[in-house]
């Protein structure tokens, strides 16, 4: 109960440093008879995989699952599946003169506020390479919840510059580097981030994740809210300052006639007529689309020094050389995916318990 | 494990309908011997309390807070604390037409699509009636908190109508019906909350809460981060479509030479030179305020009849008649600052289980 | 999470002390549509009242409870059930004189070690007062699990006089003052009980809990087994200090020949030819009856004086006047049929989340 | 939360089966800064590791313990500690025969009527190799609770030969392969359990669990009691049919006058001239030993055939020719050892969570 765990019946633990030998997880409440295999876990890992383009972090890992419990003959158990991945590419060298130092905008001051030393190495637990576990567990959340829910993921914003949501096409992420849903923006985050690593710099982004054929009826009302955990779920995610569900913040300049998703019946079903609501009323969805938002901050290493001090009560300048994403966002999309499916898949569980069928 | 409790070690469950009998509320887990009676509950739910200006709902209702358990000779004695109010105000027979109505805006489908069944009256457990307990019980965390801790809360947008942050004093909040922390804004709010009651419309906030004095150090890596819990916690609060943390979206934007809160040495000890990280790095406090900031949609009830459908498949206009809140957004401060208390308090135990002092 | 609640989806959470104004229950997570109301829950609870026969308390309590949410119009909704009763018959006078003492056998030490403080009328929160809303609760859980499950208690031994177990008649127990299955021990536990109370001593006893109907599957393996938590449940009622399982403590005594119940195929279904497994295997019900034994030892407050402390470190003596019941055990009985009721409802939803149907 | 976790704040979730590739756990909430390495986790581990003498299975286990996360430069993080142990000696195919068949006493029956399949080789997850973990993580909970926690266990009991306690003497139990507290009664189990094994049979036992210097005050009201909390990890061991505390069943015979452990001031403490409470009274620790014993059924798999059924509804014979213990009592002392310490050391935890220091 150490915040290292997220879900109630479909339950996600993680484990391992940035620099350690491994990271792992465990995945307990998982329904029992899905076919699972590591051919199905292996291909969303990738997509977050780093070194596939220039604007992501150049560290080279295979990133290779391996599920080590909780699968027989092909099939889910019930018992808890763990899975593993070994690092191979960690230069614990690179963060040597940041052992005593507090990194600005990073967890090194708070981590030893709070626990009184620190891996340093990488970040260790801090890592965004924790994110890893959370996408091998995504996808096997993604076969409790089956084909006919599907998540999807997209950068809608890099530093300034948003896409246009005319001429969106979840197509077209699949086909940069971006997970840009808008082609015409492609050349011009190109040119922005290029920019951005050469100037030693890092920028923010929005990142939008997207569920379709979630049945209306999941989620809890009062606290354990679809949106609340959704929140506390995209929050959780390195780097992340905000997260909006469906309208968002420009729901606070509405008023009462265009906000409140109008409905009719529709082939004798009922249909709503627009989604400001993101597919959760009440907390529970409403069987429309969930979509949620949520902004990422620039990368907090850089190579521009800043001022900083270190244990000893020093002030110092620091500047950040090891291998970095110049913009966290891009990567954080997969994450982001992995997080809806955990979260529905956990929500999916809680109402058949409760609520049966 | 339904949905109606709030926090791991001081823990609360909230249990009542908007027209049924009494609301309640229980605490778990409250440290034994703090001083505690109803005087120490009551001002902060009266300033939620329904009635108190021509911008809120016209429900009448003495919200008046009893101690039924937990409390022995003026002090927590560690047993759960158990509050009750009762109902006075409650006319069910307003609700009697929308029985097998689907307001929009509303959780009425998602109810029935979940439980197949519903406490129409007043929105039954849905209503913002619940959250009269979440500042009762946010009374009892800011005792756990310690006088060390202050948390307040402002709404600094109404419909499109922002505070200006350079005139922000603290004081002007107790001073009108707003919780506005910019004297200059409040005619402002005032003639267009005038106007959007006489359309028969409502609209939407934004609200921010900030706590001063909580030690570093608090929260948990990884899931159960400190932002992580308060974004759940924020949007778990009705209405609730946005969180954000310092910086929030505008992270976004931003460039890695500005976010990345610098830190100098200060009479001996860690100060930060901004606070975009809203006071929390990697899911710990840092020390500095922790800002909250969320959005509130605007209240669905409205007179402006609106298309829906009800249970029996049929197409409807429905309009609202009862009394609400022309902007819910007012209200939800003093919940908010509850749901920061709650969440500080439940932190505050767990780190202290875990490391000790 | 203060160990005031009991049960993962099906949750109870209880609140009062024996001499506050009420006592209460939360139970979160019933599921919806399940027809309730007081007269349901009522007539458990009076079987456990005090003051039925000369052999029980003779405090007064109607113990009238009171459903004040989470129904309506007769159906259980889904929200957080609460239940009231009011104390009436406390006579916290009675109580004076052992404001400062430590009650050998009694939590009065233990409060204090752990609290500082404590409700020292009646016992406050670890009085057996608390097990009536567990009996008013796990009427609710007997609703879940359905007619097809009968729960049934019977008291098995008083002091060192046990039941002939081949006159078992379940009938008998409704027919005596004892929830004794057997009618020839009747005339002797009255005989023995008469002597204790007048020698202002008490009497401890084994009392048996059985449910037949319960389906094979529920259970979780590892630690959430099924006879687990039912130890963890009757361990939890007041005075108990052992549990076992089937042929329990016996089975250390047994070879393997003798233990492992047999199977054979009947009328084309799977069936046991014995039952020392008491209903679990491996964590998980078999189908058979749940079998669960509980010891209770002698009520601690007797009116022969014992050696004890107080508060201020002086040497005392100190006897029982209040009101008690000579054997605890026999009202105990009710209250494990509850934790068995309760623990089954759990695991039924429990398995129904991750299982499906 | 699907029955593989215990604890709350210091928590334990084991992984894997018997006859996969590796056993692992994770443990959650660890206090940061213990000194900790595997020489501190294997010794333990030894002493339940099978092989080391004819009266436990043969099967060759090296069970060397990899700390591979959650420990830095020799000191707890506060990060979750991962442990793993490769599985070496796993002759899977000894169990093709039993695929379909349902042992007497084992859980294939009733993991097939949950989850409709089951890794049926050594028992999967069902099997005792789980406990290898439980014991490298009750190393760790020794750590947490310091060196002034003592926790031993003993055999009181194979079959019908029970220890004389008047000669109990703790350093005995690591001069036999019985953990005998008595050296006159290990002759004796010799040839009882020499007979047992040509027999082809099994014996069942009783194990007693101490736990000393634990301070006074741990442990929850109500539900989450230290004694009930220690029933649950007892009775959560394979093959354990019973759980007391203290006088234990016993204390059903007993009169008021006997039970009700009496105090006296000694040296300016409080001390009891007894300990029929087991250490713990409403719940929590007394500051006397705490005291558990529980009762082991007979190995399940024995060489006599039994009666049984199979998958497809067949009766069969069934013998068991793989390599068992012939009493599981014996390795399930290390096991009930580190169940105490788990206990204990969440509810230190907890404790302090909750009071503080």
């Amino acid at each position: 109960m150490s915040g290292n765990s997220l879900g109630q019946l479909f339950r996600l633990t993680t484990w391992g440093e940035s620099h350690g030998p491994e990271i792992g997880c465990v995945i307990d409440g998982c329904p029992p008879g899905l076919a699972l295999g590591e051919a199905d876990i292996q291909p969303w890992v990738d997509r977050r995989r780093p070194g596939q383009s220039r604007f992501t972090t150049q560290r080279r890992e295979a990133d290779r699952v391996r599920i080590v419990a909780g699968v027989f003959e092909g099939q889910t158990t019930g018992a808890p599946i763990a899975l593993v991945i070994v690092n191979q590419d960690s230069r614990s060298k690179d963060y040597d003169d940041i052992r005593d130092a507090f990194r600005p905008g990073h967890a090194d001051y708070t981590y030893i506020a709070k626990y009184g030393l620190r891996d340093h190495r990488g970040g260790g637990r801090s890592s965004a390479r924790e994110t890893a576990m959370r996408v091998a567990a995504g996808a096997v959340a993604r076969k409790v919840l089956g084909a006919g829910v599907v998540i999807r993921g997209a950068v809608t914003q890099i530093g300034p510059h948003a896409v246009d949501r005319d001429c969106w096409d979840w197509d077209e992420t699949a086909r940069n580097p971006f997970f840009a849903p808008d082609a015409a923006i492609v050349p011009e985050w190109e040119r922005f981030l290029d920019d951005v690593r050469k100037r030693g710099s890092s920028a923010g982004a929005v990142v939008e994740v997207v569920a379709e054929g979630v049945p209306a009826g999941l989620g809890e009302p009062v606290y354990d809210r679809l949106d609340a955990d959704l929140a506390k779920a995209m929050m959780s995610i390195n780097a992340v300052k905000g997260v909006e569900i469906g309208a968002g913040f420009a729901a606070a300049a509405m008023g009462g006639e265009e906000a409140g998703d109008e409905m009719r019946m529709k082939d004798g079903r009922v249909t709503f007529l627009s989604n400001d609501a993101g597919g959760v009323l009440g907390g529970i969805s409403t069987g429309q689309d969930i979509v949620v938002r949520f902004a990422v901050k620039p990368t907090s290493s850089i190579r521009t020094p800043k001022r900083s001090v270190d244990r000893h009560g020093h002030d110092i300048e620091i500047a950040t050389l090891g291998r970095h994403d110049p913009c966290v966002g891009i990567r954080a999309t997969p994450v982001g995916e992995a997080m809806l499916a955990l979260t529905l898949a956990d929500h999916l569980l809680r109402h058949r318990g409760q609520c049966g069928g």
